[in-house]
């Protein structure tokens, strides 16, 4: 197999895009991004187009709720909106790897570029510590004009935020889509940073749906969050039951 | 060397292959999954036929009974059965890297698209964290339709179960077989995780020969448990004194 | 992308360069070559003319004060003195990977060729555990000849100092481009290890200024090095907070 | 550079090899192995014939004792001896990766094999975790024939020890080796692991001597055991120092 491979579903057709703008929603800090880009994925009723396997994800299958298997692995939707089509990237994982994480990246904007896309939104949390009551959302950009139509909408930079600087697919994408002349905005969601937090993806929505000129109703946030929260604990507790590796690799 | 190298015995002529069904039973949990493929080629007389080595098994070589060293690897055993000949992969260790997961499963399914494999039963353990009186086998697939088969044999799918997903060359032969148009049914025995389980293996022994109409004596499973326990302890100290990092690598 | 990009910027034109000196100030202990490097750079008024990305370097970007991020990376400064060009190799970070510390230091030395760099001096911190009132300045050469030339700017050579060798670009710099004619002298200022070290920088700075028969001014190094120290624990706070593996890994 | 740079002296001439022996001593448990082929080398003034680099060991330099720097590496050297020629492989440091050991070692066997090489001995220690007071030497084969010449030279071979199997070079060595169609004995001395184990290495220098028809004097063992010690808890201090990865790596 390839280090990246992608699936395009037979019927997608790529000429039939509409000024298309990618938006990521990876798991990350409080899965900010990840609730946000899945609970509009839902909402739009967005279609699956693409799968994305690599052997920078980590080496297992989720099971789904019917028993079938399906590798872990990362998933293009697309949502034909007015002005703009939406292609949300998620899914189950980032790199394993610090390399892969670059790669991975790398290999996202191959698409982006090759779909047409002019704009990218990178969706994430930003951990301080402790619970906030009105979460903000920061934002940072890959071209000095941007920072203006993030503020209008909502956002806030606040210089030294966040100190650590942007890990992961949120951060390249902006860094490496710069040098391919594509417009990057990461929105991050003010948040503890240790649990799934939906009051801050409820901010983060709010920012983004008025940059895209959408209307989401969040109600469902919550639910989307709990559930969320429901399955990473079950998944945690299986790999800590399942993960002996001293039995597994020896003899 | 190749990443992954691959030596067939001289003897061995894919074209005699009647129906072949592949079994994966790898180190991993309780080495239900080991324990019960290493029992079948021993009860059943199945034949090595082939030596794979890599650069993703761990850098070391064994020491055999006979003061003769081989390398850390993994092998297939043949066994010609009436309806179908069985093809057992078994070995020493998995990958010690992500990426080695994958990039081994793949030439595995290159091995067994070669050889016209269009089944494949990944056998592994699934650990709960206490002793079980009555093991359940637990099953997953990578196409819906087979999960009848899996429960008509005595499997049971239980939604949420295991919550970690599949871990390894178990799960990674489903996933990644399923773009090959080849089946598999992942079977794991339930067992605590903390040794090597006999009685789990036992099991899961009865849910596979059922699937496969064969008739294997359960008999030895305990007493091969114990000798692979004995053998693990073994090696764990062997490495424990053998292990100085610091000593090891400066200077 | 590559492994390792280089991107010049289009006004540099290697053919104007003269007797052209490599200047390796990257980060490491105590930061003392960092921030010697950084300095030189703001009171020589250095131009950057290159900057280079790698997967090696940590996946993340770096937001700037004004909100724009740019990707991790290191870059090429240069200073047109009047007997001597001076090439600034400085940047945020070194490899994340043993082998990228290689391709890294390989790629530099490429670079480095190809400007007809023919004399490089690498800059570090020599952690010693304590604070130290009077910090010496240690060398080490790649040709036998140059320890006089160090020796007489100031340096000292101490047999069995620094007694764990030399990690990362500082070593490696020195003992590759040994294989390619390159001359090259390694100066390491005396630190505790634990801190930013102005104090330590400030010896180095009087050393190499004396090699090279500069002068410049180092007033600014202890306000430089109060900033640098600032800025690394605001973002080891940063990345502290925003690191939760299992959350951000895991669905 | 490659992953793997030799670089053979000019003088040398592979043509005029007779009958060569590849005997192995890198760094490893009590290092003992290193310290038996270090000690030949010097008794009987066998000279550096090759340099080999990698990208896989550790990215740092050592300083000599005047003051020049050289990469950690591994050296060939070559001793005419009247039957038979001897190469010793020494050096620094093992691959810093599981796959590094494999590529190495391939690499070193491409060498062997390319000088005419039919045999090769790998010298090493065997971890107890008590002191030893009249240390057995313990062999491994890679083909049946060759135990009984290692335990008519006084090696002896226990059944089920080392129970961890051979790691790292002396392993795969052997393991990479039966596969060329090349004779590999394992001579490893017993020790506690904890200390560079001069006396274990007196024992194997006995039976390996035995094997090579040779006589070597024992005498400094004592003495260049003391000082390998003494390098090595240097080093160790000096790592301890100069390592501060927070600080390193950030900014």
């Amino acid at each position: 197999m390839e280090d990246v491979e992608v699936r395009f579903s037979p019927e997608f057709a790529k000429g039939d895009l509409k000024s298309p703008i990618l938006l990521e929603g990876l798991p990350g800090i409080g899965h900010v991004g990840k609730l946000v880009a899945e609970h509009m994925i839902q909402e739009l009723g967005a279609e699956k187009i693409a799968e994305i396997n690599s052997i920078f994800f980590p080496p297992q299958v989720i099971i789904r709720e019917d028993g079938v298997i399906r590798l872990a692995n990362n998933e293009l939707y697309l949502y034909k909106g007015e002005t703009h089509h939406l292609l949300f990237l998620v899914g189950d994982h980032q790199s394993t790897s610090g390399e892969g994480h670059y790669i991975l990246a790398d290999c996202y904007l191959d698409i982006a570029e090759d779909l047409g896309v002019r704009r990218i939104y990178t969706l994430g949390g930003f951990g301080v510590g402790h619970l906030v009551d009105e979460p903000r959302v920061l934002s940072a950009v890959n071209r000095p004009e941007l920072l203006a139509a993030a503020e209008a909408a909502g956002a806030v930079f606040q210089k030294g935020e966040p100190g650590g600087g942007i890990v992961g697919a949120a951060g390249l994408l902006l860094g490496l889509s710069a040098y391919r002349g594509i417009e990057g905005i990461c929105l991050m969601g003010e948040t503890s940073g240790y649990l799934v937090d939906p009051k801050s993806a409820a901010s983060l929505l709010r920012v983004l749906t008025t940059l895209l000129d959408l209307r989401i109703d969040p109600t469902k946030l919550q639910e989307r969050g709990t559930e969320l929260e429901r399955m990473i604990q079950t998944l945690i507790e299986g790999e800590r039951l399942n993960r002996d590796e001293e039995l597994r690799y020896i003899v």
